[in-house]
């Protein structure tokens, strides 16, 4: 057998524990796989004295992870910090300098450095696995970057942030509104601290950065993708969305046009049967789709212990029987600075508005649409109450652009109450 | 740039086209991806003069597939002939014997034999991938050998055959008997020169002793799997499944028990609104469970010739880039000779049968059952103009062997017009 492989961890939260756990539990388990012991020299976090539930005294402890980084007795940085910035980034790239491979679960910091850190990598010889870093358990940095290889991607779409996937399931299947549910959420530990990378789709965005890149032979554009996160999703819109046959998702999708990279991660409208629109709370799914293998759909936990631990040491097991890919599955000086595309492809919208309840005031709405070209699939006024009735449209296809325009022409008519709610509709 | 890898091909059926035409189409891709050219020394088939479609005359041309598996100028033999034994075996085992790595979509040959060649193989310090004999253009021997490698493998189960999943879903959308879909089937050219092997559950049960291997590190045993076709699930059972909620599908199973390793092909109901019941057409899933990871679903085409060539080039770039695991994830040595564990774990059972419309008939069929210790879940009877009429019981969960003990009473009781129909249930 192999000389041992050995681990320096730092950041003992849940997945550092995870880890820890199946590393002592699966010893046998991991040798028979990768042919080497997997063991762990030191380890490093915040607070050395709060209680895990689980014993560390068998390891080191560093209170500084860059000096753990750089031990002498750490073949692998277990990078389980967090943060584009700070101590997660001065670590990773002291280990690669030091001549460690680094296994992260860090998507902020690839999404925003990945570039950089990927140059750093290859300079020193070592390689970045990140399969934490995306979709949790899923092993979707190895479909795309190693299974898929032989294809030309076409696009890459997905649901990456249980927590947002939790509150727009949880809003729809118990009808409450979106403040409620985020009190919930945030009560049951499922938000970030700045509960905005969630639920404003930062860390879903960052997600699309890593993948994008990969597809694409790109290199990460995290400032390039428009994001919108899922604060404005109303209960009514998920109410209406479902009652004709959609669900709202917080989705991610990358691909190539012609004009260049289109990176968009926005509440979208997807048919309710479908894979995407059937996920459920946590539950993450990413669909690939090649020019050779059509569509492939992956899904699993999002997050949690033991599927983000699979998932770093799925990358530590790759490493100890030495596979060792460039960062984004290609040369860093062979990734490509693609234009940014704005998210013009045609798609069809759902329209949401109040409108006044007064003769003519549907013709004003449907007569700015025609003007603007866009044609109406489908449309439903419902009873009200009020003097304001509520109107959905589910347009054919249309720019976002042409949308944009024909939506300020709206307000102009007086007859809207507020700028309507546009919602673009996906279809798999 | 390193050297090139020089591929030989044998075989040039759909899969072998649509190897060539993806590296034609493809090579600056692959070569960015892998930092290699891959180019292909030699091919080989049956019939040199028949029109395939594409020019093959850049490629030496090879009669004998073992000659081609030896040649100087070959690193990575492709086998793409397919049959367990014969040309596809010697081929595979001269290539071995050469130090060439092989890779191939011959799921008969690595379940047949895969223990024997997995050791050649490891004589030889040379790699045998197979990603393309399971599940198409599913990446997922490489999420279960590698992505998933930190996981104890709890149970692998799926539908592996598009075929067979094409002609139940065909009966059920459009009402027609198995007869009828199976000729349709033919003469779609869906089905292989023996048919059997498809829809007997030879060709499913292939690829789940495979998954089998790798998922508990066993030798693969496909003698040891309990296989049942579809032949003989009738439309009237698939139009009675869908009444309560179910689909029939013909899904693998492989879990270890205590008693052993439990591996199933047989024809079950699924709930219609899970992932495995919503599956369509010639789609394959299959769903890892583990430890860590709770549960993975991946989705994807199952046959066809662009998906089969992306997981046959996908294995080609693993090893242009230098990876080279164990063909079962683990030390052919090291691999277990697990005891078989018949299909003993309790489940639910759908239960058809013809019952005599006369007095006390049911409550013979309810007292047997009873006597059993199986309790029943839900029963229908349907309404019927001759003197039989159908019946239809969801039983709790119970063994097999209970099962069957209970059915061969319900023959004796004499109001069984002939055996009942039991199909298991499988919750995912």
């Amino acid at each position: 057998m192999a000389a041992p492989l050995r681990l320096g961890i730092a950041g003992l939260g849940t997945v550092g524990v995870g880890v820890l756990r199946i590393l002592r539990r699966q010893q046998a388990l991991l040798a028979a796989r990768t042919g080497r012991e997997i063991s762990v020299s030191a380890i490093c976090a915040r607070d050395r004295r709060k209680d895990r539930g689980i014993s560390l005294t068998a390891h080191d402890w560093e209170d500084d992870p860059v000096a753990l980084a750089r031990r002498d007795d750490v073949d692998v940085f277990v990078e389980l910090m967090g943060g584009s910035d700070g101590p997660a980034k001065a670590a990773t790239e002291a280990a690669l300098d030091a001549g460690k491979d680094v296994v992260t679960a860090n998507k902020a910091l690839l999404a925003m450095h990945g570039q950089a850190l990927a140059e750093r990598a290859e300079n020193s010889g070592r390689t970045i696995r990140y399969e934490a870093a995306v979709a949790g358990g899923i092993p979707v940095i190895k479909a795309l970057t190693e299974g898929l290889a032989a294809n030309e991607v076409t696009r890459v779409m997905g649901v990456m942030n249980g927590t947002c996937n939790y509150i727009l399931t949880r809003m729809e299947n118990a009808g409450l509104p979106y403040d409620e549910v985020f009190r919930e959420a945030d009560a049951l530990g499922y938000l970030e601290a700045d509960p905005t990378l969630d639920v404003g789709g930062i860390d879903a965005g960052h997600k699309l950065a890593i993948l994008s890149a990969i597809a694409f032979g790109a290199r990460p554009d995290f400032d390039g993708i428009e994001i919108e996160g899922i604060e404005r999703v109303s209960i009514d819109d998920i109410r209406h969305a479902a009652d004709m046959g959609y669900r709202i998702k917080l989705l991610g999708v990358t691909q190539r046009t012609g004009r260049g990279l289109e990176q968009r991660m926005q509440p979208c409208l997807v048919p309710a049967s479908s894979p995407l629109g059937q996920l459920e709370g946590g539950t993450n799914m990413v669909v690939i789709e090649g020019d050779a293998v059509e569509q492939v759909v992956l899904r699993g936990p999002g997050a949690g212990e033991g599927p983000t631990a699979s998932a770093v040491l799925g990358d530590v097991c790759d490493i100890a029987r030495g596979l060792r890919l460039p960062t984004f599955g290609q040369p860093a000086a062979s990734l490509q600075d693609l234009p940014r595309a704005s998210t013009g492809l045609p798609a069809p919208y759902y329209l949401r508005m109040a409108l006044d309840d007064k003769p003519g005031a549907m013709a004003k709405v449907a007569s700015v649409l025609g003007d603007a070209g866009i044609s109406i699939d489908r449309m439903r006024q419902y009873a009200h109450s009020d003097d304001t009735a509520p109107v959905l449209i589910v347009t054919h296809k249309t720019t976002r652009s042409a949308l944009d325009l024909a939506l300020a022409a709206m307000e102009q008519t007086g007859v809207v109450a507020t700028r309507p709610v546009a919602l673009r509709i996906e279809h798999l």
